[in-house]
């Protein structure tokens, strides 16, 4: 979801009327900031206080390459991150993700090893539908268990739009407020995905939008965040419950004008480092504590929702590392404004930070000009000459320096030679450099060397499908019973002995497909640095501790895509056609809006 | 002022609390509408509620030219036209207009003429300084008499921006409603133009937005507006009272970033029928009669303010002529939406009409190749592929359609192969064709034949500059008693005596400078079609009823500017050097930011 989806930011259609009033009821933060332009890290970032570079949710594949965490990807969130609802539980939080999870998919990784008590959801976004033998469709969890997959269980009809979805996590949501709210302190990290394409919505709100489909998605989450407001009032705890929205990253733009959000006035969007990647609609509520109709200009990130949550719990965060995420409560309750930097990053590379009001850019770049010229452009409509630029630009000799203030779409950039630039350039070198010579890089996680991994499918490691069919609670979808899974019935074969022989055959086509591009290499199950392989590796792969990488069929640098994307166009590149698509609708399908995150 | 410019619009520093209340307690339109992207039309159309086609203020000098009145343009608005204010004085209303006019500044064109009984302001924007020689500063009236010009009693520091004239336009407006409240239906047409480059704020508003000066004359604007609906408090008139506020075109981009405000996630800016050129910021406030926090959805124009006037004074829209107008108290009583196309016009062509969601291009054009390689660019950042052109193109056989919902930015044409495409088309061109076959264009009013007309300061005719420098109503400019004035005392002598020297130069040099690019001739001091003309008339240009364009010098179709850059570059091209440039700051400085209307 982008800055610019809710009325209260300016949206034209002016349709999400819960959502503006959960503003005028509490604080407003325009310049609030994800921690990546991509969902996986930013959600990491979310959950640890840490920025990718620091909680591993990165790649070193390439330089200033993003990446999240497909399902071929073997890494994830490590042991060694403490997440929020772990140190919560120290409070006595009881604590539920409904939704994405995106902090990787293998049994290690579940959110209930990770201080979650409960979790109904996904590891991944609802892309798809797949064929279901060389490659399955994503699963759904109710804790451990796996209750369904996309497109089966869960259905969604790509061609009208329509799946419950939205409704069942909303459903989840409150009745985990009901059941909560009287007997235990609790912790909600409502992750929806409607916005994400391909976009869906429910029956009820389908074509109600003036804004096509992304706004009937968008409409149904404002309308849902509605409804657990007036819960919270209901069960008489909405002055004891803190609540918070915003989103992982910027809106996708790929996928405009159909399932596109909007940025506002921003430049680009997801994948991108400028603001439309990365700056968030964001909004706080606590009514008797926040004070309504506020706006703070607070630099606020996802990651000081870590720290604050903490401080709402009476804990502190860990001290045995470094920690991004500031305790928002004296901006929030004070309305002061404390000075801290904004770093984006793509992977490993340091692109920009923000102080104050100057952004300096140290790289430039949206993607490369091989994908931009096949038509994927993160910046439609948009073009800063020298800004976004479709190679990897280096400016760390001089950066480029933008005043947010009167230039918010960072089109004019500041003189060289001017007073405020150098004054801007000192203050933030100085910044970065306490910044980098701190800085202990974790190792890596979504690296790729293998791409047919599927961790949640796999051998007796991998979830059971519960045995009965899931029914959502509450929310069935009308018109044909049959209901828009049918649409897929034949592509999509169903139920625990397909699934596990298309693992079996995903297994045994890994070596044949794997392919090594960066300086870590992982075999299907093992950990990092210590592989274990069936077979011998393909050419150019190794098993062993990381080295420079040495694979062939590797990309140059700066190719602007997720590993998926290029993960799949090296295996054609190696010479084997014939491997199934990642996605079988190309490479906008990886690509595209995130959902909102709300917790 | 641009659509983006209010918080309540989303500018992220959310810098008009004032106007965003007014909005919360009143009515928003999101999808509001000027009558042209340049400010002298839309002001007329606003006063007519007439298509600017209709009133005469467009020009034929060239096909799709923007055209607004300079000093040198000798038409205005016609006396068969009927004004707002002279309409409302059959129902006894008094009305004043405050600040900019803009619909001529020839004694016939005087606004006490045409309906209003007060007026404190300038026929014309705050352009400037000039020598006072060839060409004499602006000057400021007080009903008939001339009090000052701009730059001279009424300082403007063009270095730190310091001015005080929204401070007096406010004390005017403040001084009007406290004089009429208790006794008379008034009318207020407050037109300040503080956010036209030369950008400008009193002190204490100097420095204090994070937009820079643009900022910071917005922030003045937005605290008069607020001081306003105060006062409609304690003379506990408000529920008496409807205000509205909105912009005569979108915001000039080409000042940017220094001196542009903002048009929000629309394209391009003031000049073009995109988006960013002619939506707007639009708030209606009447409490116990407009509800509080509505939006509307309503396609809405600056000419439904003439319309709605008269209806909320019980008088009926002139029964004689064609009327654009929309009376909407329906939308703003009862929340209904009305079926109206909304025609976007560049002078004599109709380039763009919108219905409901569906906006189609008959032409697209932002300005010329020759300009935009000269650095003079509509829509920085932006660059959309066959329709930000820089080619006047005609669409008018395949018109480019959007859907403004789900693409507000227009970047997305309609595939024509579509079954929407030609439900839209086909709609669109229906209303086109009957607003074709009805219209009856006015007899343009902008056409330039000659640039030396300067009526403000011509003969027996013009205007006396008062014996004693005006003093601003409890506004004085602290620091050096000398003001900013000082500054420009030398390069601006003042008086009478220089003043009426000038004319006479200016009279003199008129033959020498004239040239006819149009198909109507106006000598210096003569009405459309019957000139008075001194010496004899230039090579290409004659005496006597309009007739087609025969004149040396002329410049292609299309260059994309208004009267005034236009002619200066025509009369280099004449082989004229030496001939003072119209204004000294270049070309960007007679095409910036609008003002602000409120009324």
């Amino acid at each position: 979801m982008g800055w610019g989806d809710l009325g209260v930011y300016g949206e034209p259609s002016r349709e999400t009327p819960n959502l503006d009033r959960m503003a005028a009821e509490g604080m407003l933060f325009p310049n609030f900031y994800s921690a990546n332009p991509l969902c996986s890290p930013s959600r990491a970032a979310l959950l640890t206080g840490r920025l990718p570079i620091r909680n591993g949710f990165y790649t070193t594949n390439a330089h200033a390459r993003n990446a999240y965490t497909p399902q071929e990807i073997v890494g994830g969130i490590p042991d060694s991150e403490q997440l929020l609802p772990e140190l919560l539980k120290k409070a006595g939080y009881v604590s539920k993700i409904v939704g994405k999870w995106h902090l990787g998919h293998r049994p290690q990784f579940h959110p209930l090893k990770h201080g979650f008590d409960e979790w109904f959801g996904s590891p991944n976004c609802h892309f798809g539908p797949y064929d279901n033998k060389a490659r399955p469709n994503i699963p759904v969890y109710r804790d451990w268990e796996m209750v369904g997959r996309y497109y089966e269980e869960f259905p969604i009809n790509l061609k009208t739009g329509e799946a419950n979805l939205t409704q069942i996590y909303l459903q989840e949501a409150l009745d985990f407020i009901k059941r909560q709210a009287r007997h235990h302190p609790f912790f909600l990290y409502w992750a929806v995905d409607a916005t994400h394409a391909p976009v869906y919505a429910s029956k009820p709100f389908l074509g109600t939008s003036q804004r096509g489909r992304y706004g009937d998605a968008v409409r149904e989450i404002d309308d849902s965040v509605g409804k657990m407001l007036e819960l919270l009032h209901d069960l008489h705890v909405a002055d004891n419950t803190f609540v918070f929205f915003t989103s992982d990253n910027g809106a996708a733009l790929i996928s405009a004008p159909e399932q596109a959000g909007s940025n506002g006035p921003f430049l680009c969007g997801k994948q991108t480092t400028f603001e439309g990647g990365m700056r968030e609609p964001a909004l706080a509520w606590w009514p008797g504590h926040i004070a309504a109709g506020q706006v703070s200009h607070q630099l606020g990130s996802i990651m000081d929702l870590f720290t604050t949550s903490l401080a709402l719990a009476g804990l502190t965060p860990p001290r045995d590392r470094a920690i991004d995420g500031l305790n928002l409560l004296p901006a929030l309750l004070q309305g002061r404004l404390m000075d801290r930097p904004v770093f984006y990053y793509r992977g490993d590379t340091l692109m920009a930070t923000t102080l104050g009001q100057h952004k300096a850019h140290f790289w430039t770049w949206t993607n490369s000009w091989e994908n931009f010229r096949q038509g994927i452009d993160f910046c439609p409509g948009q073009n800063v000459s020298g800004v976004t630029t479709h190679s990897l630009e280096d400016h760390t000799k001089l950066p480029l320096i933008f005043h947010l203030g009167r230039d918010p779409g960072e089109r004019f950039p500041l003189s060289f030679a001017s007073a405020e630039y150098q004054e801007a350039l000192s203050r933030i070198t100085s910044v970065v450099q306490q910044h980098q010579e701190a800085l202990v890089p974790g190792q890596p996680q979504l690296n790729v060397c293998n791409w047919a991994v599927m961790g949640h499918l796999a051998g007796p490691e991998g979830p059971r499908l519960l045995p009965r069919r899931h029914r959502p609670p509450g929310a069935t979808p009308e018109g044909d019973p049959r209901g828009p899974h049918r649409l897929h019935r034949r592509r999509v074969p169903r139920g625990r002995i397909q699934g596990a022989s298309a693992s079996a055959r995903a297994e045994g086509s890994t070596w044949a497909l794997r392919v090594c591009l960066g300086e870590g290499f992982w075999g299907p199950s093992g950990a990092p640095g210590r592989a274990r392989c069936l077979g011998s590796p393909p050419k150019g792969c190794e098993v062993g501790p990381p080295r420079p990488p040495r694979c062939a069929g590797a990309l140059p640098a700066g190719s602007g895509f997720p590993a998926q994307d290029r993960r799949d166009r090296v295996a054609r590149s190696v010479g084997l056609p014939g491997v199934p698509k990642l996605n079988p609708r190309g490479p906008a399908a990886s690509l595209l809006v995130p959902s909102a995150s709300w917790y």
